[in-house]
């Protein structure tokens, strides 16, 4: 079997692999090729810490296995260590062994960041100039980083919760040449694409926020009560997602399906966009929302992307097991 | 990390070692210090392979993981691989980083030989002579060699719906000194002890084959629809199980629970029986009935054993992950 060590994930996994493995699975997913297992996800009881385990088998791309891992909330004061800790294990679907071990941490940033940039290519319109950012944290710059490469973005808004975060954002603009703009969030209407990307439990972004023909990509919700707009927004957007039964029970869509608003049959997935079965955006006046949930089918397509790379770079560690 | 390889388990593991963690983690299960989470279980579409993940966490053993892996029915015949295969994977439960990964395939079967032979040691009677083994595959050969060990048995009985696989039992009970007599069931009534390991869907062990005093191990049922013996035999004996949920669902209990024959609340714990807060059998004429389903803290139990073996012995490769 083979092992590819968090350290080396840096060098070896690109935004461009991570995008292309992400739609490729998506696509898979809407065409039956692919399916999640259900998510086990359990407080321990131990360090305040949740662990479990998304699991999956794309038959396209023969990737089986699961992710397994979780949030370990006093990792880092305690220990120097990232509180979200994750391992990816990949299985042979011809025999059930067990075929490799992947450092799960980046890949998650990188996967999550991917999905909200393949909503962007297939949804949000071809003109558009200013993107919106809400969240600072660490995932928000995976978030910008893999936005920008979707448009030909020409400004860059932000707006969180802690406005002394947004410099993390600011630096990513920067370097992208962009100018960066600190503002409230009613001016978040001057953005053709928004990313929200925080651990809210209750909404930020209002519909008044939001003009016609925006994009949003809702990256933050992924547990029962969290919560980033408003859930009228999604009865106004046209609503995307990468799984429709993980949208409507623990993604941004739960809040609007729970009161009535939009009805589960309103929700596509996204990978039938990707696969041509849906036009997804049909005029530049509608408002598409991306509810990006997080599948377990990502992680394994990010991994397994990275252990091709890191064979052909002589990089895997080869264990007899 | 540590990595125990499918190969080093044989020379590591003794029976000895997998009774003594089985037996601490069962008893954990029932005081409330360790438990089991979901189980994941999934036909794949591909190789006709049942595919999923048992995890669980114990605070008093401080093992956090999941066994991964299932049943490809095709493995032997066309790859010559054994048709189980699984993989054990450790976690640290302060930081959430991956410990320790172990080959799953042996410690499966030493870890619920295990199990039917706590619940000898601890529910049958000490003067029991007779050891009476319905089926006679693979599993069968650990079973017997784990339950000789518990009473001073001086003759084995055996039936299997395919008597031309009993030679693989004659030879444990020879190897053992011990004489061996293939029977029908009509003649389980000898045994003072019964274990049942099989994969069948409808009853062998009828409830008039069995005398008063016996102490009965269903080993084989852990899927919705499997059964070993008649629904009857639960109502008539004391009934003990690993964990009561599984007992009930997918477990030998789940045919006497949907009959009306007994309730949920008439299983107990095998690990109150250990921890001494349920008295077990009370009398030499009771019936008592051990319903092992498999639980994953089992798995999690014998691996993390086992690591600290290969440890000890110099034998765990060590992998910078």
């Amino acid at each position: 079997m083979l092992i590819v060590p968090e350290r080396e994930i840096a060098d070896l996994m690109t935004r461009e692999a991570a995008f292309e493995a992400v739609e490729k699975v998506f696509a898979a997913m809407a065409s039956g090729d692919a399916r999640n297992f259900p998510v086990v996800r359990e407080a321990i009881g131990h360090e305040d810490a949740l662990y479990g385990f998304k699991g999956g088998f794309d038959r396209a791309g023969l990737a089986l296995g699961l992710k397994a891992g979780g949030y370990w909330p006093n990792n880092l004061d305690k220990r120097g260590l990232i509180n979200h800790q994750s391992t990816v294990f990949l299985f042979d679907p011809d025999t059930g062994k067990v075929r490799a071990m992947v450092g799960g941490n980046l890949l998650t940033a990188l996967r999550t960041a991917a999905a909200s940039s393949v909503s962007i290519k297939h949804l949000a319109r071809d003109d558009a100039k200013v993107l919106g950012m809400i969240g600072a944290g660490h995932q928000a710059t995976f978030q910008l980083r893999a936005a920008l490469e979707q448009r030909k973005f020409e400004k860059v808004i932000g707006w969180n919760y802690h406005p002394d975060m947004l410099p993390n954002i600011e630096k990513v603009a920067v370097e992208a040449g962009l100018p960066f703009e600190a503002v409230e969030l009613d001016r978040m209407g001057e953005a053709d694409v928004i990313v929200s990307i925080t651990s809210a439990f209750s909404p930020s972004l209002m519909a008044g926020h939001v003009c016609e023909g925006t994009h949003i990509a809702c990256m933050g919700t992924d547990t029962k009560g969290k919560q980033e707009v408003e859930a009228v927004l999604l009865k106004r957007a046209r609503v995307f997602t990468d799984e429709v039964a993980q949208s409507v029970s623990i993604g941004e869509a739960q809040h609007a399906v729970a009161e009535g608003l939009i009805a589960e049959g309103d929700i596509t997935p996204i990978g039938a966009v990707i696969n041509g079965t849906h036009p997804g955006r049909t005029s530049d006046k509608d408002i598409t929302l991306f509810d990006g949930t997080g599948v377990g089918l990502q992680d394994l397509a990010v991994a397994a992307a990275v252990v091709d790379l890191a064979v052909e770079k002589g990089i895997a560690i080869e264990v007899d097991f």
